[in-house]
Order: structure tokens, then sequence, then C-alpha cells
């Protein structure tokens, strides 16, 4: 199993993350790359970070928007979605390298990343920027999600996650994070989820369905106060239970080395 | 002998040069990076030009200024600068992938490049990037600028470029653009003075004495009226003096393939 | 009547519309905020070219998206846009003040003018601002827009456009851009459809049905080439028809002054 | 006297200084206006906190730069400044109106502040904006700074203000922040110093020689761990010192009224 979070979403001389801890816990990392956060110099300092612990480094791609830190669909052209997308994985991929390491997978942040569950034409469009980049790079969104269908029939490695802290509608939907108990707050009934999730492949939904759910890793925050300790103790859980912890990307990156 | 200049200088609804035009006259492109110019589409567009004519990619890193163009001193920390740099030139290598080409070299521009005639702290930041990014890509410049003594020293393939239309000082320094006559206009002269430069390795200082210069490529500009017809110009004159036209990284590339 | 345009929508290096040229034509000038163009002193110039012709200054307030020259539609909460608005038609003012003169309207621009027609959210959000800055500053739009209902409401003097170039549905909404016929081409059409939205009231849909509007100002174009010749000769042709040019705030402005 | 410290610095998502509990110490709030720091949201939030306690409201200009935080030199052309500081001035005054107060000083910060101390150029700019937006708006810095005494001749009313935790040269300049000693933490020694500045006029230099000061307000910082409680700590001395705290802005709206 991976465990993947969010990392380097300061800007400047703003700091959101403590990724240097995160990065101790998690497996792979989702690294903003300029558009919804992440300054230059806090993304090298991701990448070396990560590159030092073993940990994938992930293109966490999102809209232009800095103010809105990404959280709010823009309708942008596909075309120009396509060339964003470009833009931000290659940015990155500049900093991965000189980390001694590669960008691992791409995965939307945010706004784009809730607007690819079902915008055809936006899908498409990280689609093309994904295979034009590098067809071989491994895609990770949520199971469903109409964007990771058309990466599959594009022909790109797609994996899926799983949240640790979001209740589940039975349709495997993610709760509304405006509706309360969307958010789950206990550390060991989070812990307890991803062990479900990890071993028996299901999570049980908010009217207490059981849902059946492929999940290649595991999505921790690191950006809320106490994040870090959650996700150590998801780790901790999931180490317990004897599942072992590494990058989902490891398999795909053997076949390509 | 190369011809290079500055396209993808627009963002979004603004354009400033016709790319097309100018890529059908040059041999090298520097193509603006998103700092100073140049959004995404922009950029995928000129690489792919570029790429349909055979014409080199050169990553045109600048200050991250918009509303400047890129024409204003930024007293960037080292450590940033490295990585504003490394962030452009692993952008736009994206889209020259995209396009089926790569970066081929890369090319200061605005007040980093003159900056980098003497700032040595900025000088070893860029040097530091370009190093980081590939240690085997070339760069280009004023002969002279402390920047291109660096990369001499860190081992990066260093060519230097003439100006077709801007008059020099005898201590090969450009005549600074506020004084008059530092820019020609009369696209004959312009043309004379690039085949001087190209075959005989000299042009005449605005004092009227002999400067010999390494020319191993010539810069034209693309973001006034008229200037494509001045490129077109010196690209016939340079035809007529049997001098051969192509990009001045053709002899690296071909050593590192 | 009045004619209004938009103006200062360059931003540093890259211009777009000829300001000094339009200003000649116009009697109202929608000056871009810095949020979709219109860098500080682009609008500063714009604002006294406007003052010294007695054209009115209107603050063309959009979306904060440089690169999608605010025509793409961005989810902002309320809020946010309430204090995006404020923020621009401030800074505005303090170059209408530095001109000698005062922000006179308030117009939308691009795809926030089009979101407003029928986001109810966002309508609010627009007219507090509006309301919080001054509650007598008017207001500039489509007929029938939720927004201007809201402004009215709300107590704002409210003022409707008429478009120059466009179709008409026979339900007074524009035709979509997308569409054959959308946009008039023809400067002897555009300028008699003037006169008769000037002196009748009405203005022929495109099913050829006489669509009765109230129109306070007419809207011209001038980022297309032949744009200014078309607004001259709308202005010549509503000269020539006895319609007087003023600003359409001219009114409002006494009763405040 | 007055107390002053620096306000509304997040920028979206991003926080930096608990700005609430800084306006329950101060006594004037410099408000970032966007370009250094400051989304519309923040600045607004920031006027009506400061505006409900009574605390002066001041334009907090700086340099066009988010990601550097406005703490980087940029040479901007003289004329572009004077038009940024006008537009930052104009943004911010909407919000203050709109919270029922208005702008009542002007202070640069950052980069620009310490700009403004030697460069004639961008000093005369920065004069020339306050005058052009409200001739009898206060502005607010360090005494000897060329760009106050500019003001002084252009009129406009000039304040001084004493750094509560930063050590003083025998010149009157700050000492380097890279020096050892620069900053003060011991929140005793800053309360001390800041009742001495209050109450005889001078300072201990770094050499121990007394320096005279002219100091109508004292800075403190926030955006530190711990600045809160510094400012707490000043304030308590002060007013156990029977310093009466009030805007330094207070006499000058007075007459203005």
């Amino acid at each position: 199993m991976d465990l993947n979070a969010d990392v380097g979403e300061g800007f400047g001389r703003w700091e959101l993350t403590d990724d240097a801890a995160l990065l101790d816990v998690v497996t792979s990392a989702n690294v903003a790359c300029g558009f919804h956060a992440g300054d230059p110099a806090t993304m090298l300092r991701a990448c070396e970070l990560a590159a030092a612990r073993g940990v994938a480094v992930g293109a966490h791609v999102g809209y232009r928007d800095l103010v809105g830190f990404g959280r709010r669909f823009v309708d942008v052209d596909p075309a120009a979605l396509t060339a964003d997308v470009l833009y931000q994985i290659g940015a990155l991929d500049a900093f991965a390298r000189a980390a001694g390491t590669r960008v691992a997978y791409v995965k939307p942040h945010g706004a784009l990343y809730n607007a690819l569950v079902r915008h055809e034409a936006q899908a498409d469009a990280v689609v093309d920027a994904v295979r034009a980049y590098d067809p071989t790079l491994p895609v990770l969104g949520l199971p469903g999600a109409v964007w990771l269908k058309r990466a599959e029939v594009a022909g790109l490695p797609v994996r899926f996650e799983g949240f640790a802290d979001r209740a589940y509608e039975p349709t495997g939907a993610l709760v509304d994070r405006r509706r309360p108990g969307a958010v789950l707050h206990d550390p060991g009934e989070i812990a307890a989820r991803c062990v479900e999730m990890a071993t028996e492949g299901h999570v049980r939904a908010v009217d207490g369905r059981v849902l059946r759910l492929r999940v290649d890793s595991l999505c921790v925050h690191g950006d809320t106060p106490g994040a870090v300790a959650i996700a150590r103790a998801v780790r901790r859980a999931l180490t317990e239970a004897g599942v072992a912890l590494r990058p989902f990307t490891a398999d795909q990156r053997k076949l390509s080395a």
C-alpha cells in the first residue's frame, strides 16, 4: 500500500505544511507545481526532501489560481488546460531531476480534481497533457472519475486512491465537505478505516453499507493542525496490520527503468 | 552561422511577435518561459512551429515580472534564482518534448541578461540551474559576460552571440539603448554588419575601431514593426555571402545524441 | 445617447486598444482595473486621456484572470467577489482622482458580465461591492440581467446598454458569439442599427421581429482591426440623425454634485 | 504615542499574522495592499477589524512581488512606481470606506521602505503618488530617509517611527538584519527602549552612545512567534509610564475634518 499527501503548498514567505515531517510518513508526495501553490524554491526543497527519503514525487497539477488555492472551478478552454498541465509537469520534473529522481505520477488538485470526475472536455485535456509528456506516466485519482476512464483508454497506467479522513456516499463519491460528518477527525477511526481499505478492499459508506473500492494509495492530509499526527497513526496502524508501505509507482518504475 | 530571435512573447490575449513568420527566418528560437512573457498555450505553439521548421528551441529565462516584461532588475536571492531558472527550463522542455524536440540551449532575457554580465551571485545561480538540469546543455550570451566564464568553468558548452542591430562600444559592450545611435535601423547596414561578423569575425565599434568578436549566433529582433523584414534581409545577405545557416547547437546535439 | 468602449486593456509591454483614438469617439470609457487587463500605468494614462476629453470613467471590473483576459468563468465565493470588485473600483478611482475626475459607473467585463446575467450569488456580491463603495454609483449592463434587478432593489442607479455590433435573440439575449452572424461587421449596418436603437428604442432580432429595448448607452468595440473606424461611423450616423452624444452619467453626476 | 504594526499579510489560503490579536494592541495598522501580500478579502477584514477598534488604517505599499513578499529591490521606472502606489492606496481606501473609515497614512513596505531611504527617483515617485491621491495624507517612515525629505518639500505631513525591536547605528540607521544583535528578542529590554524613545526622545545606539530621535510612532512586529506578546509588553510598559496611546494621525485627521 501507498500513502500520499500534498506537500510544497507554500508560496514564498507563506508556509502551509510541515513538508519534512509529512515526508517522513508518506511514500508518495503530491508536490504543488506553482499554479495553486508552490514557488520554485519550495518545489525544489520538497523534491529534495522526498528523494532523500525514497518518497515518490507526483505532479499535483491545478488551475492557475494562487489566491483561490486552486479550489475554484475555472472554465479553462481544453487546449489551454492541456498546455497548463504540461507546463506544471515539466516544471516539477526539472526539480525532480535536480534532486536525482523524476516525476513518478500525476494527481490533479482541488477544483480540478473535482471537475475531472465529470467534466469530459477538461478530462480529455488533462489526459492529453500527461500522454504528451510521457505515455507511461501513471495517473492517480478517484475511482469512477471520468478522466481516469479516458486515461485508461489512452493507455496511461491508472491508479486509484482512498481517502483516510473522508466519509463516502454509497455511490463511492465523497460526501460533500459542507455536510456534517463529511470529514473525519478521530485518529483511531481514520486509521481503522485505512486498514480496512488496505486489507479488505472495502470501506463503510455513510449509510453503513459496505463499499468495495480498489485502492492503490491512501490519501492523508497535512494542512490542518494535528494532520501529521493522524498520518502517523495511519502509518502505524497499517504497519501493525502487516501492510507493507511503498510508493504505488514502485512496480511501474521498475518496468520503465 | 546561426540566427536567433525571441518568440512566444505573448501572454494570453496579448501578442507581440509574429512567431510563424520569424520562425521561417531564424535557426534558433528563444522561447519565453512564462516569467516575463509566454503563457503555456503560446509556448506550446512556439515549440510546435519551431520543431516543424527544424529550428532549435532555447529557454529564454527571465525574472518573474510579467508587468515589467522582465526588463527590470530584481534583486533575487541566488537560491531562489536557481529554482526560478530550473522551473522555466523544465516547463519549456515539456512543450519541446510534446513537439517532438527538446530544449537545446539556455539564453537569459532582458534585465537578467544584463545583470549576468557582471552580477556574480546571480551568474553562479543561473549556471547552477543549467548544470542541475543537464550539464551538457549549451548556454548563449554576450562575449565577456561573467556568467559565461562561470559556465565555462562549470563545464557547460558556451556559445556567443552578436547583435544584428546594436552598436558596440570599443570594449565589446553594447552601446546603452538610451544613447542615440545605439540601435540600428537600416536593413542594408544591419545585414552588412552581420556578414562581416559571420565571415570576418569582427565588427566596427562606434569609434570606428575594428572589434574582434567570436560569434556563434546572430541575434535579430522581432518585436518592432519591420523587424521580420530586417531578419529576412540579414538571412538573405548571409546566404548570398555563402554563409550556411543552421542551429549553433547542431554539433552539440550530435555529440550528445 | 452615450457611446461606451473598453479601454486600458493592455498590460505592461502589451497593448490592445488604441485608447487615444477610441477616446476621441466615445463618451464613456470602461477602464480595465488590473484583474483581467490594465497595469497601473496604463490605467492612469487611460484616465488622463478620458478626463482631458470629458469622457466618463467607468470601472470595468472582472475576474482575476490575466492569462484568460477575464473571459473564463471562475467560481469565486461571493464574499471574495465583493472584495475583488471593491479592490478594482478603489484602485481605478485613485487614477480617476489623480486625473481630476472620479469613477462614474461600474460595468462588469467578459465572463463576469455573462455570469451576472443569471448567477444570483455573484450578482448579489457585485451589487454589495458597488453599494459599499458608493450607493449613488450607477451600474451599466444588459437589459434583463439578474444583477441589474438586484441593483435596482438595492437602490443603485441602473442603466442599460445596447450592442452596436451584436445580433439579438428575440428574447433580448445576445446571439452566442460562436454562432454564425452573431457579430456584425458592416459599418453601415452597425451604424443604422445604432440609430434605430437611439431614436426608436428598438432593434431587429435575428428572426426579423422588432425588439423593444431601453438603451442608455451603445457599446462599441475597440480591440479588433477596423474597430475604431466602426466606432467613428456609429458616432457620425448618430450625430447626423440628430442624436446628441454625452456620458449617460451626466445627469447623475449633476444630481450628486 | 502611537504603536504601529503590519497586518493583512496573508494571501488567500495563507495567513501570516493574527490580525485580530495585533489590532487589540496597536493604534495604527499598516495594511498590505495586494502587491507584496494581502488579497482583497483579507484587506477588507483587516480594515473592518481596525475600524471596529478605532485603529488607524495605513496603506502599506510595496513592490509588485508576491513570491518575494516585497523584500527584493525591483528597479521600477519612477512613472510606473507612481502608478503602482496610487493603485494600492486606492484599492485599500475602498476597503477602508466600506469599513466606515479612510486610509489615514502611507508607509512603504520591505525593500521599497529600504530603497526610499536613498533612491531619489523612487522617492520622488512615491511622493508624487501620495500627493496625487491626497495632498493632506501623512506619510510614515525612518528619520533621515530621502523620501521623507522630499515629502516635506512637497507639503505632505511627515511622521517618523522608531523600531521597538531593532538595534540602531550611531548614525540613526538600523543595524543590518544580518549582523548579530540587529534584532532584539527580550520583551523587557524592548519595552524599556520604547519607553525611553517615547518619554525621553532618545535611544541607545549599538556603541552605547545616546541617539536623539523624533519618534511619532513605534513599530512593533507581528509576523514571528511571540510577536504579539512583545507588542503587548510594549503597550503595557508605555501605559505604566504614563504614555497615552492613540493614532499618530489623530490630530491630522481633526485638522482635515
